[in-house]
């Protein structure tokens, strides 16, 4: 008899953030894959005698380790137990959610996905601003800055991001959001458009600095820093 | 002493969706003032002696709704108690968070904002599917299919939403969808495109039904249903 994955997202970082069903099923697992979640304590949700699996740290190409977390899925859910996949954020929004649901499926085994607080929200509750504003940011899009090298990726949309009426969430795009910006701004969207970085947000080093798309641009040219972000930009809602 | 607001992102209606912080601050509160979050069940998270609000179904202008709503809001914490205020889905997407959290500043009462699983995250978890996908929808929107008046909005970003490359959620937007979908395929998208109908999601009542932007637009055309939905069209991974 097969086992039954559970894709649980865990939010952004922050243990209390995962929700009361995601928390359940954790707790309830027999073993648990999870990603670099560094510091996050949301492991401690999980049963003491639990298998934990850290997939997140694994060297060699991309595709090499995405291969490696499909096996180790498939193999564990073969031996009948129940099985949680640990995966930060929302695990819809840029979780290679889909690579590992098609191994489950190839392999015919059964899953469930427990949707999670994206990490575009997190960061703007953090701010204490919407990501929605009524009459002037009506649209909120979710794009990756990098791409599976590193670089930015050159398929963007850039009318799309240029929108001075959009609220855009850049995911993975501290290192090359001066590139980006000065795309943005080549592209017509206000050097003077507000700008939020939200570093670590829900940890102790969280770290929020409010400035403009130039502004930012500048800041992370001359020191991109450690910790994960999201960067948001467009009519941003006041502090 | 002014009391403080907890702004707790509710989730999509499934009561085991709301985070782990908003399950303690809801169960910590005097007061709850909540919209109609019909048949959720999520107010049994509260606690027996707290005073339930319901301020979702005032008659009247949206506008005098709203600041009805911002009053009561700061009354109730003017009087010094540990007030809630419960949004479904993720406070900060078309919620109406902004007006309400310019109200308390204006008042000089604190607030935080508990982000939550959004809609459109619920609706894509529902299908067992992503919101992303890698090399075929990297870019992922939000928009809202109805303005104040209940009609298309005038000034979508067409440009934006007719891209074939990106995934769109439509909330809000079941009775305009056959107008959007006109208009989207005048500007370029393929009537072919997938789309989703995830309505009642987390109910008893929810319904998923996979098909394509025509086809969507047809059978809304024919019977647009009571059940709040969530609208998803793009490249939308295989169920």
């Amino acid at each position: 008899m097969s086992g039954f994955v559970s894709f649980v997202s865990a939010g952004p970082g922050d243990p209390d953030l995962i929700t009361l069903k995601g928390a359940a099923r954790l707790q309830a697992a027999d073993v648990v894959l999870y990603d670099d979640l560094a510091s996050g304590g949301i492991l401690d949700k999980a049963r003491k005698d639990a298998h934990l699996v850290n997939v997140g740290k694994r060297a060699g190409r991309p595709s090499a380790k995405q291969d490696y977390v499909n096996h180790l899925l498939v193999e564990h859910a073969k031996t009948g137990v129940r099985v949680v996949r640990l995966k930060s954020g929302d695990s819809g929004v840029f979780g290679r959610l889909e690579e590992e649901t098609s191994a489950l499926r190839a392999a015919g085994i059964g899953f469930e996905i427990i949707p999670g607080v994206s990490s575009a929200s997190a960061a703007a509750a953090a701010a204490a601003i919407p990501l929605t504003r009524r009459h002037t940011a009506r649209r909120v899009q979710f794009v990756t800055g990098s791409d599976v090298t590193g670089d930015l990726p050159e398929d963007l949309n850039w009318s799309a991001l240029a929108d001075p009426y959009a609220t855009t969430a850049v995911y993975m795009g501290k290192r090359n959001f001066p590139e980006l910006a000065r795309r943005l701004i080549d592209r017509g969207l206000p050097p003077q458009t507000p700008a939020l970085l939200a570093e670590s947000v829900g940890h102790s080093t969280q770290r929020l600095v409010r400035t403009s798309v130039s502004g930012l641009a500048g800041l992370l040219q001359a020191d991109p820093g450690m910790g994960a972000a999201v960067i948001l930009y467009g009519p941003l809602a006041e502090e």
